[in-house]
């Protein structure tokens, strides 16, 4: 019986959603849901649910706080997006209702659940909204959660008022482990940065938050047994152990656990900085201020670096609470190891065979250690070894054969890779990539060992202010991947739900538009006019960062203290009017000589060449800063002129002079080329229309 | 010798500027100078010293660490207005330059100053930058601090690059006490407000944060002795007592002070949540939702109010290092005193004559308690009452009589009459506001008592969101004002140099621009577009909140709960195109029948007009929310269509018929209608065109 089946049967609602549990994804025309993730069944009613300053709650059991706090925060975002002021009690809560007849919202949980949200916790609800009242149920309090979630979500307004549309929602997701990774590390991320970030994750029902809390270039959590591995690892930004606890409770209270990952033993330079004595070579180390693989690593033949592991490890397990503890293990070069006379010699005497045979060695000892303390181990792809200890979980960096080896050799795996946020791919990328696809070729005894993914937000390029942008909205596609069946995957009913629910964590707190208007009135300086302004969005607009590692080779000599608030960082990744550009030549292509088609072609060209020619005009009033936009600029100029007269030839059946298709070419070829490590996406479509072949 | 003097006798600076000090303040040319406060004096040279990767900074003698932060944060507001990335050590300082030769700025600092701000300590600087070098000079570590602010705003560029120019300031504040206040208990305000404001106004050298922390509505502070007090009287919404001493420590290191203000014996609910013992009525009470002038006051009869009281500021007086203690005072309704027998009874016994007379006696007491817990007392002019215990400070909020009055009884005072940023009015308002104008009748010895003002930013129409935005820019030209000599009143410069200051306060981190663009997004609702989205802001910008107290009129409802997310909460006070219209109508009709401001005045009409039309077009498919922007949006167009017609005919010589005077006069009335506490400044701007007479 899965869990579904179990909840439905203990609710008593198997009769009535019989139909639905059995049968396909019932999501209607594009335009009846907004939801994203998808549930699991959807069936789109008539008539709506009012939604008025009378609004209010029953619960078919006292709540406990945690549901309590989730209903405030969902009331509080339903107040603010309509409006309306729901009534209060004296002490300022939400006034019940009188009985659950009463109420238009009844919620009814069979059982609170783990207060600290646990890995595999029944997570389904039901929601069923009629014209007079919503209904929400589920067998514990974090179905519940979900079910808020998507509540406010759905909320909406046309001229006649506010409403819940009639629907009956019967949701659960798909894989119980559904992450975003922070890596606070390469830049520091404050509490307020991860706060912001756990209620879009909770908006969008991601259940693991992932904190990548030691690297090279920073160690960001408190040690009282070892002070000197955060005061002298971290520049003072560091989260205490208190804060570190309000983020556990915050992320508890809206159903996400929190997994600390202590990167070993390589990407540990910021621990050698205080204690250079764990180190493979001699040392002395300072924080790692550049981006890449660096040498520094923990020396395995040190007895010392495991009494420090188990006095480290032991203070974060009774920090965390969660049974899962991850120790990184990932691009340990080898080379201090190599070059240490003492530590091939260990490898030696231990018939360890060679580096990756102390890697495994030193997995096991810190393994031991992590058994001691109650955790379990999890590790990037690079600690899969014959010697790797079991009930060890596999975080894949590498791809599919990393999960297909992995649950192979029967260990639980989680995957990163496709979900790397940080390398600018659009979210359609992300979407279709699924950790265990049908077409895979995985045992029925494989898929299960298939736990979920992590979207990984690694932070070379982030600031506090912007990095939001580089998460969202995108990883809400990711969390559509982990949460809804495997057959939602209508990549442009996709994007037109990624729309709108990236109003909804725009609402709800985060930053990721809200940045780049103050960021460009910076960069522009005070010379700018409101046109400018105007010229300069629209121009970001359409650039994307470079994708991958590409960045690193466009600004070598960037470090931890480069500002990050130039062209680039004010583009972001996935750009709409480029894909909106994509979609109207297909359109064009489609139908060719269709005037309409070509006219909305050409209306977009025409735009940009003037803004691009706009702004090349304005540069030498603009801040020298905006020196680095003049090629881009000249290459949006150039391709669009020449976009214009590819369009009207393919329009009139009309055959490019050589000499003109040379042009053509060279233009969209010079606008495929990035600087200042931002490019420009429509240069990938632009060829199109040289490319293509009308048909008569 | 007043202070400058003594430091520039001390610096041996004297014969450098003694031609400065005497003269007038010498401003040059309107785009000469971008600073905010104006400097004492200010002479500009000609060339600049280039700023560049390669700017670094030398100390004549060791800073101290109040001085390096300082110093960080203001060399990382160039790296980020700049791009630049300045060199680091190892440890990831800027590094410093090899010699006090060899630095772009070098700092002497004679002597550190307090580490807690003192009121009354040396604040002034002499800053004077070369095409060589830039030097720093102070007496005290205040005074480099707000040579770093100067620094920090003179920072600019062309299409050569980033530069200082060439300039020498001699600076000193006219008034030691320059404050903003902010009431943390009608709508909580959490601590990253009030850290970003401290940012603010450290940029703007505003040197007291008066925090006003009880209220009616909220309790706001932890008492450790009375935890009933914000335990019961908060919502769980206050300081905890580690958090305000992180905040007096960011504000120390910023040369802010911190006065807390416990208001009493009115204003007192929250107080009595948790101690109805306490009140003058039997109780119980619960927390405030709603604004204006409630009965609960606290019994000054009840010995165990001066118990509690002992307690509580003991507690405070712990806390907060500055010696001022601020008890409110102020709107005291005596109802709950006359309805209470007993105490009508103690004023009878104890011959005090009447509640004003049992008011001052309560002042005493409280007064005695603060002495000995070292502190001064601070009231709001209510407390000035012949039995006002000598050594107390009163805050006029009435104003200028409040002044004479309270310094002809020898108290010093501070001025907040004409400061008050929550009701709406224009910057030149509160600009030419002076607390001791020269044409005041103040003897010397009354103008000598004035210490200076403070900006009251009540909160009962701001979240933390916006916020910002009823506190800037318009605090920046009361810093001015408060800092300036008396002559710096010029407001049209005033208005050119608050622009570039609000951009600088929106890199420091403020919201006051940034939450515009998001909040219209959620008020439009999903079904808006770019196009709406820019003619909505277009429409906001021409609208200001209602000023004075007329919005509670407006909204009779309102209580805390209510979501501050409507029109009037995007429309800020202060519109800037609408002063950009009152001064394109003085151009035109200075100029009579000029066609190029007629055309400037007809464009912006005509503007407007497509603007209300547009929207009022798309009204139907954007949020219900926008139907209350209905009948203002209607008055837009119709003012400006008629405002048409009437500059056409001003501008032709033309008569227009009484028929179309009426008309015209109808369309200007009714665009000076509020609506839902919105209104059109320009309506008041308008009626010039009917009223000009034109000379021939």
């Amino acid at each position: 019986m899965n869990e579904f089946a179990w909840f439905a049967s203990r609710c008593g609602v198997s009769l009535l959603l019989g139909g639905l549990l059995a049968g396909p994804m019932t999501m209607g025309a594009p335009n009846e849901s907004v939801l994203m993730p998808a549930p699991a069944t959807l069936k789109m009613g008539s008539g709506r649910l009012a939604v008025t300053a009378g609004f209010s709650v029953a619960f078919a059991a006292a709540p406990d706080a945690r549901l309590m706090g989730a209903l405030r925060r969902t009331l509080r975002a339903m107040e603010e997006r309509s409006g309306l002021t729901f009534a209060r009690t004296a002490v300022g809560e939400y006034t019940p209702a009188a009985d659950a007849g009463s109420g238009q919202l009844v919620i009814e949980c069979a059982a609170p659940g783990e207060v600290i949200p646990q890995l595999g916790e029944n997570e389904s609800y039901l929601l069923e909204i009629s014209p007079t009242r919503a209904l929400l149920r589920a067998p514990t309090a974090r179905g519940v959660l979900h079910g808020l979630a998507t509540l406010q979500q759905l909320i909406q307004s046309d001229a006649s008022g506010w409403f819940l549309p009639v629907v009956t929602i019967t949701d659960e997701p798909r894989f119980p482990w559904r992450g975003l990774m922070i890596d606070v590390c390469r830049h520091w991320q404050p509490m307020d940065v991860i706060k912001r970030n756990l209620d879009g994750m909770a908006l969008v029902k991601l259940n693991v938050l992932h904190l990548h809390l030691t690297e090279d270039q920073g160690f960001r959590i408190e040690s009282k047994t070892f002070p000197k591995l955060h005061e002298l690892g971290s520049d003072g930004h560091y989260f205490t152990q208190n804060e570190m606890r309000e983020l556990i409770t915050y992320a508890a209270a809206r159903g996400i656990r929190v997994v600390p990952e202590f990167d070993m033993p390589g990407h540990a330079t910021s621990w050698l900085v205080g204690r250079p004595e764990l180190g493979s070579a001699p040392g002395p180390y300072a924080i790692e201020r550049k981006w890449g693989i660096f040498n520094p690593v923990l020396d395995p033949t040190n007895e010392e670096v495991y009494r420090v592991l188990d006095g480290f490890l032991g203070e974060m397990a009774a920090l965390f609470p969660d049974p899962y503890l991850h120790i990184g293990g990932d691009e340990n070069n080898g080379k201090h190891w190599s070059a240490n006379a003492h530590i091939q010699q260990f490898i030696k005497e231990h018939n360890l065979k060679d580096n990756a045979g102390l890697h495994a060695y030193f997995n096991q000892r810190v393994n031991a250690i992590l058994l001691k303390h109650g955790k379990k181990l999890v590790g990037w792809d690079e600690i899969l070894h014959p010697d790797l200890p079991a009930g060890s979980v596999v975080h894949s960096w590498r791809g599919p054969e990393g999960i297909a080896a992995a649950t192979k050799q029967g260990f639980q795996v989680l995957l990163s890779n496709g979900y790397y946020i940080d390398l600018n791919h659009p979210a359609a990328k992300h979407y279709l990539n699924d950790p265990a696809p049908a077409t895979a070729a995985l045992t029925a005894a494989q898929r299960a060992l298939v736990l979920g993914g992590e979207a990984t937000m690694w932070a070379e390029w982030v600031t506090p202010e912007l990095i939001d942008s580089r998460i969202w909205p995108r990883t809400a596609a990711i969390a559509e991947r982990l949460w809804s069946p495997e057959n939602v995957r209508d990549v442009p009913d996709m994007y037109r739900r990624l729309a709108v629910v990236s109003r909804r964590l725009e609402e709800a707190g985060l930053y990721h538009e809200r940045y780049i208007d103050p960021a460009l009135r910076r960069l522009a300086g005070d010379g700018a006019t409101v046109n400018d302004l105007r010229a300069l969005r629209a121009f970001v607009d359409l650039l994307e960062p470079v994708k991958d590692y590409k960045r690193g080779g466009q600004q070598p000599g960037a470090t931890q203290f480069t500002p990050l608030d130039g062209l680039v960082d004010c583009a972001r990744p996935d750009s709409a009017p480029s894909r909106e550009f994509a979609s109207t030549i297909d359109q064009f292509l489609a139908t060719p000589r269709s005037a309409p088609a070509a006219r909305r072609v050409e209306t977009m060209l025409s735009d940009w060449r003037d803004t691009a020619q706009y702004l090349l005009d304005r540069l030498p009033a603009l801040s020298p800063r905006l020196a680095e936009a003049q090629p881009l600029l000249q290459a949006l100029a150039d391709a669009s002129s020449y976009g214009t007269i590819a369009t009207a030839a393919l329009r009139d059946g009309r055959e490019l002079s050589t000499e003109e298709q040379r042009k053509v070419a060279d233009a969209f070829k010079g606008a495929a080329v990035p600087h200042g490590a931002a490019e420009l996406p429509v240069s990938k479509t632009l060829p199109r229309l040289i490319g293509a072949s009308l048909a008569p």
